[in-house]
């Protein structure tokens, strides 16, 4: 854990020249250190000229090939809000078919994604990434994201997945303008499953360049916990734009990922 | 270093206990930490009614006894820009004296205080904070700086000044609105010396409360840089208010501090 962290600054150089030579690759191995290339999500503009690139490898990770139209993105997050919370007070079950006896109505999770409106069980969420948006699963606790072309106007989102300690993890980067004229970047972590079974795992996130390095430690948060409200509070790793210049090279930004389970509380400090 | 990080989060608990009973002393040890109790500037309207406390305690750590009226802040802040920037193209020298032969005129610097229009050459500004503005020098490498009344409305300095490696360290802690109606809170270190000097030191900031951990590491900046332009552009910690919660107790946000020589870079990883 100490020698990831002190040769990580090393170690994302070799990244940024060797991610010169294997762009074609989306997942290579660079210092023993596994590197997910992750390009973002394209909106309906961008789209359209990148069409025939993106199409040709539909196998890529990270891309989500569910497009959006800028203009209606504000309207869009503004009925997510409520329909998430018209789900905690009158289940989608009861609302939608016929009333039936249900024991306890599972609550319905949001895809993560800002571009998409899907909602669905908890036990499905998996598979709707992976077809839906045809994000592949890397397995390993570290791991580093490289997410490309952060210059792409607000919004845009870079997810990943991986599979470690048993569960699902999905790693969220989203670039929005909380303030207009300032897009900022908000990178968090969720797991697929339950708040409960999240509390048992610690992530950390890491940035370093340019004699900078930045740290974020917390517990993932429950994929059926809202990601737009996790932003909107600023509960995760938030960079303006110019730290964000200051930490990616060449428009790409590598953050490290770990994963753990969380120690069990010692409280060797006695008073 | 490693049991510095590792325990930290026990000593923070520590701390904010020992602080309700130490409250009457501005430094005092905890688990071996030193602990520096910080005050806010305050500003005219506080001062107003809290003068009489104040005044009762003249030898506090981080009081700053130079009063300012909130409103002249903009104002102010664009004018200490103007008159940093005219010093760099006319020196203070040849201006308001005199046209007399000089080598090099050694850059002026600016007193960090968002409240103080105080100007200077390098040699005299650790004089001007020690009398002008009352801050006491700790001794060591490693402290906790706990910052009080975190709740007072922008804008708001914390400041200590810590001697260690053969230098005097400020830490600037400033909450201040960058946008209207979000209050930000920005820290950074300065080293009362040239930038060539600064570079030769790592600086590290770590917060860490409620299963959340941040860490920001980066090279401290000379005091004859503007801290209101490394504000600006965020070059530093930046916390917004909800994250800034989460990581206080009672009103008090407690931030461990540490200061190292730099490690002369070593190219281990050869491609």
């Amino acid at each position: 854990m100490l020698f990831f962290t002190q040769c990580f600054g090393a170690v994302l150089d070799l990244i940024h020249l060797r991610f010169q030579h294997y762009k074609a690759k989306r997942v290579f191995s660079a210092a023993g250190q596994l590197v997910c290339v992750v390009n973002p999500t394209r909106n309906l503009k961008y789209v359209s000229t990148r069409c025939a690139v993106t199409q040709s490898t539909p196998e890529s990770a990270g891309f989500h090939p569910h497009h959006h139209i800028h203009h209606h993105h504000r309207h869009h997050h503004q009925q997510r809000h409520h329909h998430h919370h018209r789900h905690h007070s009158l289940p989608h079950h009861l609302h939608h078919q016929e009333a039936v006896l249900h024991e306890a109505p599972l609550p319905l999770c949001i895809c993560p994604l800002f571009s998409c409106q899907w909602e669905g069980q908890l036990e499905v969420v998996l598979s709707h990434l992976r077809q839906s948006h045809r994000i592949d699963i890397l397995q390993g606790a570290e791991i580093v994201f490289l997410a490309t072309d952060m210059n792409l106007p607000a919004p845009a989102d870079w997810i990943i997945m991986h599979s470690c300690l048993g569960h699902h993890f999905l790693l969220v980067l989203r670039k929005q303008e909380k303030y207009k004229g300032n897009p900022q970047f908000f990178a968090t972590m969720m797991l697929i499953g339950t708040p409960t079974q999240a509390d048992c795992f610690t992530y950390r996130l890491e940035l370093n360049r340019n004699q900078r390095r930045l740290k974020w430690e917390a517990t993932p948060r429950s994929v059926l916990e809202c990601v737009d409200s996790i932003i909107t509070d600023g509960d995760c790793l938030v960079l303006n734009t110019s730290l964000a210049q200051l930490f990616s090279d060449n428009g790409s930004l590598a953050i490290g990922i770990a994963i753990s389970a969380s120690k069990v509380h010692t409280p060797e400090v006695e008073i």
